[in-house]
């Protein structure tokens, strides 16, 4: 079997958000799909151990904030790569509670966004598909593009974090002398020569969470 | 509710296929994502009218082959509206059975094709999600990149066929003068000058099913 196959499956790249006694959550997918147009029905899927995925269990409701290519790499590190658990990960960021619902919504860094009802929940394992009756979707900005999965893998060298669906261990290229991992993130800096990565300047941080050069771990 | 933010969700083009009696069965989706990593597993949204949502319902497995952005209008014309009550969508079409399962699997015109089991099954309406375990998965051709949707509407103007979940009716833009439609498939014509559609010459064809032009209807 190959599993790189699974690669070749098509994505965006998603925030997905709900809310508890008035404090926002949410967290990146990069799996939401429209199942049915009449009624208009739409699908995500999430990480049982995503703090997220309690809070939509609980409320019932949930919102999509689509993300565009221009989506700022902190943005993507906060909500894919931290919990809310531990941070306010919307501190700073430009959100509004939806109309029809009391969902969070990214109001800048999203092209579109999508409240739903949870009317049915499926256990796929580690993950849960929850199907959602949309009640409201509005879009903010019809000059970016969606950011797809290709996109933020091929463009911005993002990896997946070990709670999505898509996450694969990875496997050194041919050119690649020295990897160093994130402990924070889990995101990989290929060195193409020795000391590259000892050489980059003592401000360098990870692109993905923003962690300092003294949180990555030599791996090969 | 701005319907159109559906349209930023991000989907690949794939052939759904599945086998009864030794005869080949096969549809085009939009929606198959993976959602657990480990073990690895698969869903797809198919429509209940499509004759394949049948066939996978009693043979318990699926196949899918991931379409390139080159995979021929021909393909997804036969694969995409046609239906295999009435015709061999197969014939003439590269393919093999499985490596584990008897799916069938295009061999041409696919970047990589996945065979799962059907674990679960969800009603979702006019839909129904197959949660498949992969049992296999290959990769023929990783110099091609996978089409998405948005390439498939933008680039080769393709448009959902009403069986889709991202189906809606068209409205036209201001800058059509006529818009004619395919009995067929239902791919619409553009027409920016009266009589554009009436000067193609006659041996045009429908881009997507082949149609030829007395099978249009003007629609405004």
């Amino acid at each position: 079997m190959n599993t790189k196959a699974f690669h070749t499956l098509s994505y965006g790249i998603y925030v997905l958000t709900s809310i508890k006694n008035d404090t926002p959550y949410g967290c990146i997918i990069n799996t939401a799909f429209q199942i049915t147009s009449s009624p208009a029905r739409i699908a995500v899927s999430c990480n049982r151990d995503n703090f997220t995925h309690g809070i939509i269990s609980e409320s019932g409701v949930f919102g999509i904030s689509v993300l565009p290519e221009s989506a700022s790499s902190s943005l993507i590190g906060t909500f894919g790569y931290k919990s809310g658990r531990d941070i306010d990960k919307f501190a700073g960021v430009h959100w509004t509670i939806g109309m029809e619902t009391d969902v969070p919504l990214l109001m800048e860094e999203s092209i579109s966004t999508i409240e739903c009802r949870v009317i049915e929940v499926l256990d796929v394992g580690t993950h849960t598909i929850f199907v959602g009756e949309v009640v409201n979707a509005e879009i903010h900005d019809e000059s970016n593009k969606e950011m797809t999965y290709r996109y933020y893998h091929n463009e911005l060298k993002g990896v997946a974090p070990k709670n999505a669906p898509t996450y694969i261990e990875k496997e050194a290229t041919m050119e690649t002398t020295e990897l160093w991992v994130c402990d924070l993130c889990g995101y990989e800096y290929e060195s193409m020569t020795n000391a590259e990565f000892e050489q980059l300047p003592d401000d360098w941080v990870c692109p993905i969470c923003g962690a300092d050069k003294s949180m990555f771990t030599k791996k090969l």
